[in-house]
């Protein structure tokens, strides 16, 4: 008998991660997924937890967790640099001006994806699913996840590895709110994931991940189950 | 005025990178060019101090060593595997065999090229100088050398750093024949190379990538001025 097929899910422990996650479960079964996080030197490193937590809830077994040398450092992102503050603003203004975006971590998705294929490869799992999604990628915010960056990825990655991994990015052309949406339908454990871009107690509320993720959870009429440090426009959070 | 444009070579200390990175300086300036050198658990490792002797020589002062995560151990590459010893043979026997090279590492090079391209956009050089060759890529024997992969990543970096940065792959087309004879055209100091794939105090003289390199010097009339443990065919190092 053929051995069943595995997926390899990246997983940082956000909303759109575990809601991939959710869906490679659905498809494969917990017991041929395999979740990888990757500590690179975010200031929210707490993300990691949330992974552990949200393998643990699905069944998954197999967590790998590594740490990415110490090359992204001084590349200027509020996400690494702790002498630069995570903006407290709405990704939709931050979008309106030009240039590298404050939270955008140098090329760190093509050193997330070349990992995971590596990984991929050595522990025989033949699809990636990665969970960029359209406001990401919305006036090149985040330029590693836009689907003409996502395109070349799965080229590479074909090619790279004889054709034997394909990646998956079933989020790409999904708002976050859509997002949510397909994570309430298809039980995705809102309550064990992490967002905020500081590592705090509680999620801030007031970072450009909080403000998008709160939003997200308003459009859809439902309350965002985690705890907030401060919220900013109450209607969001009833 | 503006700042001089910046390089970076991905460096492994062999003949291929070290001919790219006498390139970059010819080019750029050896001022310019950032060699970046990479540990990932090859049995060769001393490649490494190949490659500081290569930067020492040409004047290049920012060189750069980083270890990855050990995640290539268990790939099934005798590069890095230590109980699968390097094959004895050419590269041409190699690829009478389909299917995976023995010697090819899990989507490497894309791991090297995403490390790569995020100290460029740290460090603000604009050119990645990749030393892939024809006959990495010919028949598939190394997936994430072929013109296919290339350009695959080339879009992924130029997409995903917003545009900053292009990669070079000027030894593409050229067999290692011809790389050999383009290095002694422009000075590249063949004496500081390593190629062996066994990290002996000598080059073995029998793994694939010491026969091509005995083969690409005989070709061009040229003797090798490293010393080999065993030359199996005389005629290759008078």
């Amino acid at each position: 008998m053929d051995s069943p097929r595995k997926a390899l899910v990246l997983l940082s422990g956000g909303i759109d991660s575990t809601t991939c996650t959710v869906m490679a479960c659905r498809e494969f079964g917990p017991e041929n997924v395999l979740a990888l996080s990757l500590i690179y030197g975010q200031k929210h490193a707490k993300e990691i937890a949330a992974a552990r937590e949200v393998t643990k809830y699905l069944g998954i077994k197999d967590h790998i967790i590594h740490q990415l040398p110490d090359i992204f450092q001084g590349g200027g992102s509020t996400l690494i640099d702790k002498d630069r503050p995570n903006p407290e603003t709405t990704y939709e203004e931050l979008r309106k001006s030009k240039g590298v975006s404050p939270t955008y971590v140098p090329f760190r998705n093509a050193n997330l994806l070349s990992v995971a294929t590596t990984i991929s490869l050595v522990k025989g799992a033949d699809t990636i699913f990665y969970g960029a999604h359209a406001e990401d990628a919305r006036n090149w915010a985040y330029p590693d996840c836009t689907p003409e960056f996502n395109g070349a990825m799965a080229n590479a990655i074909y090619i790279g590895s004889y054709m034997k991994v394909r990646l998956l990015t079933p989020l790409q052309w999904l708002t976050k709110s859509e997002v949510v949406a397909l994570g309430k339908k298809i039980g995705t454990p809102f309550e064990l994931t992490w967002s905020c871009y500081n590592g705090s107690e509680k999620a801030c509320g007031v970072c450009p991940t909080c403000m998008g993720r709160l939003h997200a959870f308003d459009e859809n009429g439902l309350r965002d189950p985690i705890d907030y440090e401060t919220i900013i426009q109450p209607s969001l959070q009833k």
